[in-house]
């Protein structure tokens, strides 16, 4: 099919949304974050970017800690404030159960089936947004996300974001397993056989 | 309900999965990558985390450019292969129709309904990993995707990737509206009402 071009701002992948936790000004506050990956498996690093005039960016700086916290279909009102509105006009805080891991600096939220303390591991400046790297010193789930040992499964039931139509969606079921349903294609284009 | 500490390698939230391009040692390469975020909007900016010893790697160094193209559900066999064999053992540009648009560095897939071409802008090198942070300099859709004026949707049927049960997952439904859902619940949270 025929390429146009299009908008360079758009996201055209589904975004996972998480909820951001600092401590800001001496108050737990939180965030919502779509842009947010994994990354480095040793240390083991999760990076969010986060608007360079957001309240939730002085308190990551300021105390060099913040939390990831995944939130189910269950909180996506909540999810949703915690995206529309500052900490600075609003009370973020008293819409969870929050508990602390060995950060003072990075509330975490009970509501949600899993959740990363992160020590701020190093921070990148760009025009727009500052990227905060934090090393997951700690990752907490409810007893029903563990699967065998210490994994956890993906959050019961996990939503993503997809734009610019602004809907929250759900996942489908397993459509194909990962590392497995490209071997045959593997071997068909690798070289010497 | 209690928590407990899990592996903190694990990524609990749902992830996008695209296609890296490159041009490594002369030839077109594509690689599967599931850690990819958007980030800051003027300038329009996108980032991969690339495992030091990629193939890909030298090629997104040497040309300065790479592209971000993100696949249908028709291609999840073909997206696994990518992610499964380097491109030193096998011809994964072979598996696609590939373009260009103005930047030699940066192949993209014709199949794929919407592609990103990327000037290297900035990297993070991490002991794991390194972040290339791309500028979109242009976004390229099917004309199926456009949805006014030069807007693009979600692709038609995005699928994410979910750990550490490795399933791809389709997207349902919307379950809610982004900036909307919350808004009752902002009004309730308000200080000063």
């Amino acid at each position: 099919m025929a390429k146009v071009k299009v908008s360079t701002k758009d996201t055209p992948w589904p975004m996972p949304v998480v909820l951001v936790g600092a401590r800001v000004d001496g108050r737990d506050n939180f965030m919502a974050v779509a842009w947010v990956m994994r990354m480095c498996s040793e240390p083991s690093l999760a990076a969010v970017a986060i608007g360079n005039r957001q309240h939730t960016l002085a308190g990551i700086k300021a105390n060099g800690a913040f939390s990831i916290n995944v939130p189910g279909r269950t909180l996506v009102a909540e999810t949703d404030a915690c995206g529309i509105v500052s900490g600075r006009d609003a009370d973020k805080a008293s819409l969870f159960t929050v508990f602390r891991g060995e950060l003072d600096g990075a509330p975490m939220i009970e509501e949600c089936p899993v959740c990363f303390e992160c020590r701020l591991y190093k921070t990148l400046e760009l025009p727009g947004d500052t990227i905060c790297i934090g090393e997951i010193v700690t990752a907490y789930a409810d007893e029903s996300c563990i699967n065998g040992g210490k994994r956890m499964t993906a959050p019961g039931e996990p939503f993503v974001l997809t734009m610019p139509d602004s809907d929250y969606r759900p996942l489908g079921g397993t459509i194909a397993k990962a590392w497995d349903v490209g071997r045959d294609t593997v071997a068909r284009i690798s070289k010497g056989r």
